[in-house]
């Protein structure tokens, strides 16, 4: 069975705890940028409902020009103002560099992608430069940027030094 | 008490759930691609476990530059192969259009963003085109890659046509 053959028979069961229909904009006006892995259910470990907060997810939870789009759109269009970073230990871009990761995709496909890959080393420096981004991006109307490293090992979660 | 705050608080209640300790890799070698919106709680809806999946979210659940970024980590770092794509009714991307969310912002900062929204307004399309994107990247390793569309107003989810 193809995994989105799995999601869609799974889709049965969440229609018994569906809690009904919500605004689009998110109640607790807060946008959470975090990392896409896998071991993060973030409504869980945050302790958001459902309709809470803008949840917005890639490689390494970076702060990128993409990042920047979606908290404009969360914040002029839809009213969140809080940004709440979560970056994790045991992270995969702790575990390359950008020119590890370009060879190895050449190597494997013969193309070398557009872009870096914005590996880092200190999880900590990583979540601060990304909060610096957000704050000094001019365009945005965040009143509270701060972030945090949720440890994968144990569940914890402690804000950015 | 800041959004943080409230967060960094209710992590203590998630410390009860928490399955343990996982791999990096994601189990069932699937990323997931999705809007932000808040009312998806993508573990939930559509079955995932803790460990499962990569969860990549932006205003749209859009393919950009950074999307593609994410999803070549996971999968020549991670061993990710399937990709789901979940895009959802009464999406805030079919309330504007680019040029008014530029003026919007331009009007209420002083800045105008380097940026486009990605606005659209056929939901099915957008799902469609995102999956030609993906599919038409050379230096990705995709098996599957199809695409979803969740009504926020039912829990229902079904796939793209």
């Amino acid at each position: 069975m193809s995994e989105i053959d799995q999601m869609l028979a799974a889709n049965g069961e969440w229609l018994t705890e569906f809690p009904g229909g919500l605004p689009v904009a998110p109640a607790r006006k807060v946008a959470v940028v975090a990392c896409m892995d896998s071991r993060m259910p973030l409504f869980g470990l945050l302790g958001l409902a459902v309709g809470d907060a803008h949840v917005i997810r890639n490689a390494g939870g970076v702060v990128t020009e993409d990042t920047l789009r979606s908290l404009t759109i969360s914040q002029h269009l839809l009213g969140t103002r809080s940004v709440v970073l979560v970056h994790h230990t045991d992270c995969g871009l702790q575990k390359t560099t950008d020119a590890d990761l370009a060879d190895l995709v050449e190597r494997t496909t013969g193309h070398r992608p557009p872009w870096t890959a914005q590996a880092f080393t200190d999880v900590d420096a990583d979540v601060r430069e990304s909060i610096r981004l957000i704050r000094s991006t001019p365009y945005l109307l965040s009143t509270e940027v701060r972030g945090t490293v949720y440890d994968v090992g144990t569940g914890e979660l402690r804000e950015a030094v």
